[in-house]
């Protein structure tokens, strides 16, 4: 990944057509919409993977309200939509934010991003749902230091990045998914498996199902996970750079000491909205205003789809975000090519067959 | 099936929530979302089978903008539409059109199909697309009747009821699909297989690819199919009920007789929108104008979704069909109920499971 800021504010690191800020199923079909309609997007995610609240919210569970899909879970809804966009050179910004939006005087925008990215672009579309999916964390000294870092300490959503085998890692959290990791770790295979499992929580009682509990006595007994309880203080440091322990006031106001080489973060993630209107966006009822017919909010060049955005009768539903897409897409379409672009079929199309890497279909 | 006309016209056959014409993808996933808002529905369709113009014009030809299926052929997503309805108890009426819309004075409609049956609802959606498929005929003494009959001659949208072994049939028609159902008939196993297979046609040019024009030559080689080329005249019967053969006139001025106990007639298959107008329905360019936040039409409970339907910015395609019908739907449950229905997921509500016959999912 590339982490510079620009070094003149006003030069942008990349140009493209459009920039699409979330990759939930809203963002998800916008990218598709918009390659059919042969433009080249970025997209910003503030997760290190796509689906929005489908993949966050409620993976492993079925919808049935998907039009031909009888029946699938969120995460297979995010796998498919995610993988529809194959034929597509989409340029994925994850674990990114959207900081700033920008007009750059020349009709054009400017894209800013947590990691300093500047994006040039022509329109943005917003498919920020619920709000960007962040892990909450302590504020701790250090702590940010070394989750930018990426080697000692991690946030829920990003976990898979870290390397445990032979570490003393610390999972800290007390719910469903606090409980599953501190499990999924002491049960790894020999090769993959830490030195010491530690679950660090303010108290003995965790939110879980029953079985996960279960798991989690028995593994409590077996020595595999040890219980922590206390409030995590501070974060001991060898030398500022390499972390050894961590200091928790125990319920009783004893000081401890818990080893720890790998901190796994786990204390929820949420979804923050951020101040929509510092981007002087028509609002109504927090939702962002357009016109059901273009999706364009009341900022040329600014559309916006799927739950955040509102016009009349809206439902926030998925089915209804994927129409929301195409509405924004022919829109968007029309504003760069100064006509409106004929509605083609994908099935019969030579140039939308073309983009979508398939052989033409040969002629009857 | 019912094929009385109603004794007394004021008295309906049937009385439901909600009747959709249209049995196209529009009008499927129409059913869809109507049932989960639990509502009763009647469905009228002119072809024997659903699906529009995916099952109709490209059921063999993929599809790949349709969100989270990759590639889904026409027939496929007919196929996946209609068994998605498999919860509710939908009364289907195949075989039939739309002849009028009638006011019954107290709020109600009064639908009148082509079959003669009067459906009492409270609200009609039109789907109509492109119009309803109904398969061409020539104009001929006794053809009605014997159609009606449905023993010795049916039409290309129908021909799956005719029995034909044994028989003396004749494909009446040049196109691809009455050259594929000649060699379909001449190539059927021993069982089934007819005693003779005519194709009659006006001139000795098929339209068809050109495997299915080499077989036709095998076939016609070895004796297996008989092509008759010449004018349809007459339909020659004995006592005015039993089929004997049909009288043409070929190219050359010639009289000819060609044996026939079943006639099939594949005059092609194509949409008729009939008269819009005369239903009082505000039009747009030939398109029934609607309110995009409900998809109500000018006339209070009557609603328009799909192809037919227009509003600003619409664009004929799948997924922006599929949103009309959730538009639709929460209007019409508004209409009957009196209130705004909440926004209720698939995944989570116990209501939406039940109508869908799915266990509740167990709390976490
Ligand atoms: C439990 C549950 C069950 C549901 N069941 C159904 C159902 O059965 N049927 C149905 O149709 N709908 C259902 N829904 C609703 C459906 O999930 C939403 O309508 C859908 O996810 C909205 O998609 P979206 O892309 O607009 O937003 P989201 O899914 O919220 O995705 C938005 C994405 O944008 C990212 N983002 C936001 N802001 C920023 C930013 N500033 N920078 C970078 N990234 C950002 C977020 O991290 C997120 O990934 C359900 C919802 C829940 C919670
Ligand atoms: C070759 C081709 C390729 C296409 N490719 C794509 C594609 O890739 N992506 C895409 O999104 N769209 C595509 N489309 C468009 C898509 O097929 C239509 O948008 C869709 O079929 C419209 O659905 P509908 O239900 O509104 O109408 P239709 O599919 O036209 O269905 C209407 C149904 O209503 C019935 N009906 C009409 N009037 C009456 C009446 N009075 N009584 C009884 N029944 C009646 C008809 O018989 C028909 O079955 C394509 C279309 C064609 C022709």
């Amino acid at each position: 990944m590339h982490h510079s800021n620009s070094p003149d504010a006003s030069i942008p690191d990349f140009t493209t057509d459009v920039v699409v800020v979330g990759a939930g199923p809203a963002g998800l079909f916008q990218l598709f919409q918009l390659g059919l309609q042969g433009l080249a997007c970025h997209v910003l995610e503030a997760l290190p993977h796509p689906g929005g609240q489908c993949s966050q919210l409620y993976a492993d569970k079925p919808i049935y309200d998907i039009p031909a899909l009888l029946r699938v879970t969120g995460h297979e809804l995010s796998e498919q939509l995610h993988q529809q966009l194959a034929p597509f050179a989409i340029h994925w910004h994850w674990g990114q934010t959207l900081e700033a939006i920008e007009e750059d005087g020349a009709g054009h925008w400017l894209v800013h991003t947590s990691q300093g990215h500047a994006i040039a672009c022509k329109a943005v579309v917003l498919a920020l749902g619920v709000g960007a999916f962040v892990a909450r964390k302590p504020k701790l000294e250090h702590l940010d230091a070394l989750l930018a870092e990426g080697r000692q300490a991690f946030l829920q959503s990003h976990d898979r990045q870290a390397a445990v085998a032979g570490q003393q890692v610390v999972v800290f959290g007390g719910d469903e998914a606090a409980v599953a990791k501190a499990i999924e770790l002491a049960q790894s295979g020999a090769a993959l498996a830490p030195a010491r499992v530690s679950l660090l929580h303010r108290r003995d009682v965790f939110k879980a199902d029953e079985t996960a509990l279960a798991q989690l006595n028995a593994l409590r007994e077996q020595g595999r996970i040890q219980v922590e309880i206390g409030q995590l203080q501070a974060l001991n440091l060898h030398r500022e750079t390499a972390l050894q322990s961590l200091h928790i006031l125990s319920p009783d106001g004893q000081s401890q000491t818990v080893p720890a080489d790998v901190l796994l973060v786990y204390q929820g993630i949420s979804p923050k909205l951020g101040a929509l209107a510092d981007w002087q966006l028509a609002l109504e009822a927090k939702h962002i205003l357009v016109n059901p017919a273009t999706q364009a909010t009341n900022r040329p060049g600014i559309y916006a789809v799927g739950d955040i955005a509102s016009y009349p009768g809206k439902r926030k539903l998925i089915a209804s975000a994927f129409h929301e897409a195409i509405m924004a897409a022919f829109a968007i379409a029309e504003q760069l090519q100064g006509k409106s672009p004929l509605t083609l079929y994908t099935t019969t199309h030579t140039v939308l067959l073309e983009r979508l890497g398939q052989e033409p279909v040969a002629k009857a």
